[in-house]
């Protein structure tokens, strides 16, 4: 415990000689998790960015107190969020994502062969670079030279953007403080303009358990916009619900074809993750379709 | 406040004026949740029982301080358990649960026309009285002549019984304590005996994520009784890592026939849910397939 800072950082108590780290953003509902490690605490210009090394969930990305991803559960959210949508898309070789500072996204998107430009669009290069150097189970500590990293506001970015990508990832933080924006109608309608006529779009649309309202609205607002859309799901053990849900706008019509390859190196996704996702249990095909 | 008891059970918190319980059966993870009242709570002679009325998940069952269901997500798993092997049984007539004290199981097996008699071995009485009582949003006040209720032992009870069930569904707690024996070989050895030549099991089989030991023991011993076995899975939000896992084991060949009728009041399960739920993830595959 010599690694320790003098002064702990917010979300983190020492009780009784143990680090816990406590995720309180729902009023009546705290998870807490025992800390090996302060890896990583500082204050980016737009966020309180840490790496934590902890007992169940080995490294884990922490953002205004609040988990983002893990060593041990980052790739199920990072292999739903891009191997699906490049799964649907006849021949992806443009690439966007918005968000996804842990480069788990990036490096999935990076092992398609036929991808020949992935641009990551991230506000906060504090993450990025934290991520790189501290929390390679998840970003691959990724060189690819593909990927060109612009650290900017992706809302910007993809207004000055049009008839330019494939596929465009939305890997967003929750619809709170910056990230509030990527939820909004008129950010989706520029993301429809940024893409080319044959292209689509994902973006994780919140807990179906306890964030249907984001869903419905979000899926409301694709539905609108994309002649095309569906929504999947996947569990994610450290977000609150487990249960989570991504929601697809595009262009053309989605099949999946049986010849188009998926990585051999997955952890969660498969052929077989890849027909389940879309089958929704009865509570969200009442609400939602 | 006023119904509180002047001494609080173990487990329950009172901080700054709001209480809280917390689970903290895993070393390095706790999650805990803001009550709104406590329902009830006695001590049995099996273990500590609690019915909580919490804030995000309403009404709870907590067994020595474990939750063991809601009124948000108990649907969940109790139709996950009963109508996968149901829909499976070409012609279910005698139906034995062993454990499900919340009578949710029972419920959901209750709404098959076909089902003649439902046998609960619960070997805590006060547990299903509690439930009947105060947790009717799971137990739906289970009053059906067709369920026979016995509190005894369910490892002794199985012994006595051979060429007797079409279905038996073993709705256990963890395996600690009393639990412990529902996950032996001779256990399993001995449902096999008291199912018909036609018959089928299912059990919970734990976390994927956090026990894959257990599942793990769990696939082996049954995969080694029955000539036909397989695993499934559902999303449960109050389970830790969400993910939980089911493993069946049958005399008969396994397969869902399209005229088998679904109930049409399930909030969960539906003719989707059915079809994907045996899809696993890549890391399951690769560990149990």
């Amino acid at each position: 415990m010599n690694s320790l800072p003098k002064q702990l950082p917010p979300y983190i108590k020492n009780e009784n000689g143990e680090l816990w780290l406590t995720e309180d953003e729902r009023e009546n509902l705290k998870i807490s998790y025992r800390i090996k490690d302060i890896i990583f605490s500082d204050q980016s210009p737009f966020q309180h960015v840490m790496i934590l090394d902890s007992y169940d969930f080995g490294r884990m990305l922490v953002l205004d107190g609040v988990i983002q991803t893990t060593s041990i559960d980052g790739h199920i959210y990072n292999e739903m969020i891009s191997h699906v949508p490049l799964q649907f898309h006849p021949s992806p070789k443009k690439v966007l994502i918005i968000g996804g500072g842990d480069c788990g996204a990036a490096r999935e998107v990076a092992k398609y062969k036929e991808v020949e430009e992935i641009h990551m669009v991230e506000i906060d290069e504090m993450v990025v670079n934290v991520c790189k150097e501290h929390l390679t189970d998840v970003s691959g500590n990724l060189s690819d030279p593909r990927v060109k990293f612009m650290y900017t506001d992706g809302v910007a970015f993809i207004k000055e953007h049009a008839n330019t990508y494939d596929v465009i990832i939305i890997d967003s933080s929750d619809p709170v403080g910056p990230a509030k924006e990527l939820f909004s109608y008129e950010f989706y309608s520029n993301v429809y303009r940024a893409l080319k006529d044959d292209g689509l779009m994902v973006c994780q649309s919140q807990s179906p358990i306890f964030h249907m309202d984001v869903l419905k609205q979000t899926h409301a607002n694709i539905n609108k916009l994309f002649p095309y859309s569906t929504i999947y799901t996947a569990t994610v053990p450290t977000y609150p619900g487990g249960l989570w849900s991504f929601t697809i706008g595009s262009k053309i019509p989605l099949s999946l074809s049986e010849s188009k390859l998926m990585p051999t190196d997955t952890k969660y996704v498969n052929a077989d993750v890849l027909k389940q996702c879309f089958q929704l249990p009865q509570f969200m095909k009442q609400q939602l379709l």
